[in-house]
């Protein structure tokens, strides 16, 4: 796509009026920065749009004069897919509004820049629970969150994002606005123009509003930490937590030794929750509606794990502040490999049952390749989604190890696609991985991929530099 | 469309062999007739393939010879979409094989023509349960099901059909087979095709299988009928449900006093459940992972609700016969209706919060354009989703009844709309409703499904009697 003529670039500006842009570096400069410095974006302008009908009069004006957009939310993505290499930027940071909270429906509906915590703490206002949740919700934007389809901790029993949707508004490529606000459970008349714009990273059209779908607030919770000899094990004891809970399962997050110990040594007022020091651990949270469920079905858990032998050491929360320390540690664990100086990053999944299976084949693999190379694995079991990242071996040349990146990476990524997995489970492609999903992808979904793209988006100005 | 030319059709058949087509008449009916006998369709040829290539094979001579192709499952939907009024037919009712079940994985993949029953039993062969449940679970086919993105008694809790599925392989118009039949919880890797294939009626591809996601087995399960005096309390009573189990509401079904009497009247070997014959009841059923806390959390709910006059009677079922025949109360309610004569039907949906107003207001227009119409209403309360049906007035003439249907649906779906509601909540459009859908949708909403549909199927040959 050209350079934005000047023309098109001040009929942009002049449709949002002086305090809806901004050309100024120092303005811009967070917006084109991803926040673990991986891109660094340039664009000629900045879109401040502060309503629907002003994202609608943009991106118009960008359909008649060929300018590519690229739009951005919270800018907590991690592929690179809301910087802008040379597009336009649309932010959707002015669209504030909580426009409506209907608590006999579990309905919420807000606008696309309000942030995933404020939509949390909007459903909390009348007792209900919007459950999905991420390390960095108090940034991310409930459009960002929807155009990407997060995931986070609660898919296990929630779904990711875009099961937590009831509706819908976006501005398609062309300007004109599309508005599926419903509050509906159930609407069988055609398709289901929501489900494609979930995770469309932005190429189908920008969402500026949602519904929301909310759950019960839980009364019930109990929260432990469990140490395992295998992940293996992890499996089985999800399956018996998922039978005997009766849907219950709240959270269930494997890690391995070596996350933990570097939380432990990184991260300030945190502590060894389980003296063993197993080789693996899970936190595992139970929920229920009443007080004494959910504590009660998690000590009748634990109990039989241990008797059958599944599991090898155990702490349950006794209070929140216990529970709390918990999940810190498995917060913390992306944060705890910084100061080794990064290392290959992995959002993968396979199927739950291949767990033990693809982490055992992956590490050998990777140790032929890199050896010495310390393996870190955390992830959500119940999704079979695991952060597999490989760091540098101790005493190694940092920047020759972060060099071999790619070929590394491919070597996991070939072992995922093996095992019927995926290679981005819940970050998107972006700018990052588009290229990479193209080796791994039939011709078939692509061609279908690229046909629907070009008819929701004939021009090619959504998003131009993701996806296919 | 054109008339299929004697050489497409004679190639057709030699792609299956002679197994796999009919031409004979007495074959060919049941498959023409909707079984309640609103559809008598015609087709030049029955296609029945035996296998994924097969389908494949027959799409691409439709392509290439411009055939259109009406696809049938089980032959159980309600809105016509699976009679072919010219088109060839293909059957998937010899795709019958059940693929693969991983109970570790909570996954199942079968066949498109495998029956929902029969899908339902392979989970239960290895103790997990396929949630999705309805009247015609029994001849109703996966395929059919997730084309037509069904619903059923159990979307409170576990969602659409769209919610349960991990996978899908289908062919698409051109004859390719896009294989997506992946087991993973998690895939952000584009946009997600099967989610536009479920619920599109056929006409973006052939649906030949699908991997679908299992639930846990519940291991109890408490059953109560409930009398109340208004929809408004039962919207209320709901809420009140869901806070307090912690996500074990399984269903929650509305009946109005009306269709529970005509099943009464009606059908042998049911009886009254509540002694106040109140004018609204409601079946509510919880389920929990253990054997006691869906009983206990069941009695403490009804009391709660009986102290605080929210429900005027209830009867808790003693044992699982006793549930039975609450269900059946429930299940009946269609069958019950047509001796009378039918009546006009609707499949709606409204905000849950709204379901009381929908009701008064359109019974209050229906009686003023159809004075003494008795009025039947039962349906999903937590899915908003009402099946709402006009019976002839005692003593009036039926045949001038039913043909005022038009006009009284008209009444009852403008209503609907104002509510921001669906005139298909869980039917889909199919023959019978994509004219009336037309209405009520935004230009915006058609261009953007008619653009889909022409990029996955140009040609236009895929199931062209319904949808955009």
């Amino acid at each position: 796509m050209a350079v934005p003529s000047p023309q098109a670039l001040s009929k942009l500006k002049a449709a949002l009026g002086p305090k809806g842009w901004s050309e100024d570096a120092d303005t811009l400069a967070p917006y084109l920065r991803e926040w673990r410095d991986r891109w660094q974006g340039h664009t000629p302008l900045l879109l401040q749009p502060g309503s629907t009908a002003e994202v609608a009069a943009v991106v118009a004006i960008c359909a008649r004069h060929r300018v590519a957009i690229t739009p951005q939310g919270g800018n907590t993505g991690l592929v690179g897919g809301q910087i802008p290499m040379g597009e336009v930027l649309l932010t959707t940071r002015r669209l504030r509004a909580i426009r409506d909270v209907s608590p006999l429906d579990d309905a919420l509906t807000v606008e696309a820049g309000v942030t995933l915590h404020e939509a949390q703490q909007a459903a909390l206002a009348v007792q209900r629970r919007f459950p999905l949740s991420l390390a960095s919700e108090g940034t991310a934007t409930v459009g960002g969150v929807l155009s990407t389809n997060a995931g986070g901790t609660s898919v296990l029993r929630y779904g990711m994002a875009r099961n937590l949707v009831l509706g819908i508004e976006a501005v398609l490529a062309d300007g004109r606005v599309f508005n599926g606000l419903k509050r509906l459970r159930k609407d069988n008349t055609g398709y289901d123009l929501k489900q494609l714009l979930i995770g469309a990273e932005g190429t189908l059209g920008i969402i500026t509003a949602a519904t929301l779908k909310l759950s019960p607030v839980l009364r019930g919770r109990a929260t432990a930490m469990v140490g395992l000899d295998t992940p293996q094990q992890a499996v089985a004891l999800l399956a018996r937590a998922k039978a005997e809970s009766g849907g219950g399962v709240e959270a269930f997050e494997l890690m391995k030794r070596l996350g933990t110990e570097l939380v432990l040594k990184w991260i300030p007022d945190t502590r060894e929750p389980l003296e063993s020091a197993p080789p693996w651990s899970v936190l595992i949270e139970l929920g229920s509606g009443d007080a004494d469920t959910a504590p009660a079905a998690l000590e009748r858990l634990l109990a039989g794990a241990f008797e059958d032998g599944l599991i090898q050491d155990a702490a349950i929360a006794a209070n929140q502040t216990q529970a709390a320390a918990f999940w810190r540690l498995r917060e913390e664990q992306s944060a705890g490999l910084k100061p080794e100086g990064g290392g290959w990053k992995h959002d993968v999944s396979v199927p739950v049952s291949q767990i033990a299976d693809f982490i055992e084949e992956a590490s050998a693999a990777v140790e032929a390749f890199e050896p010495g190379a310390r393996i870190s694995v955390f992830g959500h079991v119940g999704d079979g989604n695991l952060h597999y990242d490989v760091l540098c071996p101790e005493g190694a040349d940092l920047k020759a190890f972060l060099a071999r990146w790619e070929a590394g990476s491919r070597i996991v990524h070939d072992i995922v696609a093996r095992y019927d997995g995926s290679i981005s489970a819940e970050h998107g492609l972006g700018r990052l991985k588009t290229d990479e999903a193209r080796r791994y992808k039939s011709e078939v979904e692509l061609d279908a991929m690229r046909a629907v793209r070009k008819a929701l988006d004939p021009l090619g100005t959504l998003n131009p530099g993701v996806l296919f």
